[in-house]
């Protein structure tokens, strides 16, 4: 199977983006098309309902367009031409630089809490068949019956159906990670998961990059000037952290807030008012169950929602402590639980936040709620620290498909914060640079030649050019 | 030394850019102005001529000033700014995304064989510095007493001294790997020491990135339409052969040329006709005669230079082979010899060629020469794989300080083929993104911020704009 997409992969690498940009539309038309046949088989095996799984076929094939307006637009390849100067000591050669697709086969995990957004129909996936690699996906054993069929949805709008594989089970999945044509792995998942993978690359002869985005904790803080509404700041709260039963990766862990009365019992009369549901898979729900019980002897259970008539379902649970009880139980208490679980941490001082934000681990979104810019300035930088993200009175849940989207941050939340999962910069993951000494222009790949025929943006002699 | 420098760094990285490039260029100053007392202390340690030292200077000097000149374009924080979209399914939010320097502290390992351009001066220092992060730099043994004399002219101009710290010896190496405020860690070096950084690395906690420039083979292609004036051709390889005592990780270590008597001729001359030299330090010396000697029973010697009268100095060495033989004996004939050594590899056809390159290890560089682009153009994707740079008639040696130029290639000649320890993109590598969402223009950074107020190129909703 890796064989066979290395083969395929060798001619797609060599297409125009042009061309890969129309194949790129095509796969989003046919996940379209296909959307009555997908969704009842997502549903049938994760339990999520049926407005979020269409809205998810949606965002698939909103990644899928996206990548190619960026083969269209061209600036991924980021092409810098410096021209010759034979007045500079040492003379200096020509040299035109850009980005190529990796050799070989990106490989892929897909996630189980997106069927389709961050599974074989992923943003991962969108984004490596854009850079021109052929991509073996890992299907993720929550949803095998729909990967197999998106798989076949998306191989018959590809030239070469070989170009994406799909393989099932673990063994499968090392050998993936240990295959010595895989030149790249992009992973969503567990801390655990993501390490695992780790360790088998550490073990390769070539050390080969690991995209892997490990979830998080996603810290909210609430400042004294947002309190004027605090039924609005709970209800907001509430309804981020139980979207989708709390399983998603920017799901609002952990939520500083005033040691105020009246927003505590906003918050929980509006978590009492949530229902929960059916998690994703039993090995998830043990492991929300286990995680939130942790918490049962150390913090104060401020509020619980309902489970929900569904058999199995979880209810959503928040907790509480001061910033004292919370900092003592740091590290432990800032570990994800993957959920619709929160600890709602009160403080005092404004001026006491910054020292536990900077203990806290990294995290995909860090959120502020203040009405006052100036109130709030001090804090901004401890959380771009923090995070990849940062939030100015909103909810982490809800990750914009768009051009600056950066959905990755420091260690555990990525293994390489540099790089983005989501958003048009995602597909750099897949991608090497050359350097081009001296060519002359008939053996230039096209984005590198003297009169600019794709009409791509490029640096030339240090100054960016737009067509 | 590390937390000292951590504790500067925090400062540094809140510097406006144009403030730091104003130091970038004030360290270029120092260094040129101290340049009559550091090439002594230079040429006493590493045996390297007063010429080839002055001029490594004004090449650090040079790196200095390119990242000076990147930080006031501001192209490499690469802003990308979507606005709202109120209208969109789901409605999508302001979001703004640029690099901002990684966390913590950033360790460089100094490199032996350009005691200025690879070592405390060195481009891997100069683009952290300029990213905004404080540098703890490994000095190399081979050169202590300088390493320590430019450290203190490099701190003499910076803001804070503390901005770069100097360590010796292996455990303190060891230690700078090891240390939980290290982010990011840059060498150059020898595969075992790339190695050996990488395994300490992976037994960290948290996955930083290792950023490892460990040289390669270069292999250089002769094509039948470029033995016009087999002379020139001859003597040019013999002098990149040899400069420097072959001890560059750009050096021609592999030459494939048609089975052509007078060009192997012209050969023979050409290296018979060069004097070697002292090499750096004995440990190098060892190598390269180990390596060298290991040709003797399985290649023929084609040619053996000079070692000239300096004691302990090396001849140039060529061996020769078929394209056969060759094959027959990698991996281990395209290992590395560093020095003044090659491999002279006589093939028949030209069609011979790809499957030879495709078994060759990656490379920084990649040569062709021909006087033909339609006999070359079938190698070009070959070549471009194989390497990160690709050269049309010329030599490898010498890589330009240029806003295009690419100096890694693939596993093992670096560790992260995605970067490059030369040229303006360097930078990147100790930059991580930050998006914001729906923040107050007045607290978003300068390069984010509606009006542009630094006029750096961004793109905007999708469109490369330049001020």
């Amino acid at each position: 199977m890796i064989n066979e997409a290395a083969r395929a992969g060798e001619v797609w690498r060599t297409r125009p983006a042009a061309e890969r940009a129309e194949v790129l539309d095509r796969v989003a038309d046919a996940l379209l098309v296909a959307e009555e046949e997908l969704w009842p088989v997502a549903r049938d095996e994760t339990a999520l309902p049926e407005a979020r799984l269409r809205g998810e076929i949606t965002r698939s094939a909103v990644q899928f367009r996206l990548f190619a307006d960026v083969l269209r637009d061209g600036g991924h390849v980021e092409a810098i031409i410096d021209h010759a100067d034979a007045s500079a000591t040492p003379p200096k050669p020509d040299v035109r630089r850009m980005f190529q697709p990796v050799p070989g086969v990106v490989g892929v995990f897909a996630a189980s809490n997106f069927p389709f957004a961050f599974s074989v129909a992923g943003g991962d996936v969108a984004s490596a068949l854009a850079a021109g690699c052929a991509v073996v996906v890992k299907a993720h054993p929550g949803h095998p019956a729909l990967s197999r069929r998106v798989a076949e949805v998306i191989k018959s709008a590809l030239p070469d159906p070989d170009l994406l594989g799909l393989v099932e089970g673990l063994e499968a999945g090392r050998e993936l990670v240990r295959h010595p044509l895989v030149s790249a792995v992009g992973f969503t998942g567990s801390l655990r998961g993501g390490k695992a993978i780790q360790a088998l690359i550490n073990e390769r002869p070539d050390p080969i990059p690991f995209y892997g985005e490990l979830g998080s904790v996603n810290p909210v803080v609430v400042l004294p000037s947002a309190l004027a509404d605090p039924v609005r700041l709970a209800e907001g709260f509430a309804a981020s952290l139980t979207l989708g039963v709390g399983q998603f990766c920017t799901n609002p862990g952990l939520l500083f807030v005033p040691d105020d009365a009246e927003l505590l019992k906003a918050i929980t009369a509006a978590v009492a008012a949530t229902t929960g549901g059916a998690m994703l898979t039993p090995a998830i729900r043990e492991g929300f169950e286990t995680g939130a019980s942790s918490l049962d002897g150390r913090l104060t259970e401020l509020a619980r929602g309902l489970a929900g008539p569904i058999e199995g379902a979880v209810a959503p649970r928040v907790y509480t402590a001061d910033l004292t009880t919370f900092s003592m139980g740091l590290p432990e208490l800032a570990e994800e639980c993957f959920g619709p679980s929160a600890i709602v941490v009160t403080y005092q001082e404004i001026s006491d936040l910054p020292e536990v934000l900077r203990n806290l681990p990294g995290s995909l979104t860090a959120t502020v709620h203040s009405a006052d810019p100036v109130e709030a300035a001090p804090l901004v930088p401890d959380l771009a620290r923090l995070a990849g993200r940062v939030i100015w009175n909103g909810w982490p849940t809800g990750v914009a498909v768009t051009w600056a989207m950066h959905h990755g941050g420091p260690w555990p939340a990525s293994t390489t914060p540099m790089h983005t999962s989501v958003g048009a910069t995602a597909i750099r993951r897949w991608q090497t640079p050359v350097a081009y000494q001296d060519l002359p222009d008939a053996l230039l790949p096209a984005e590198l030649r003297e009169d600019n025929p794709l009409g791509i943006p490029r640096r030339v002699d240090g100054v960016v050019s737009v067509a």
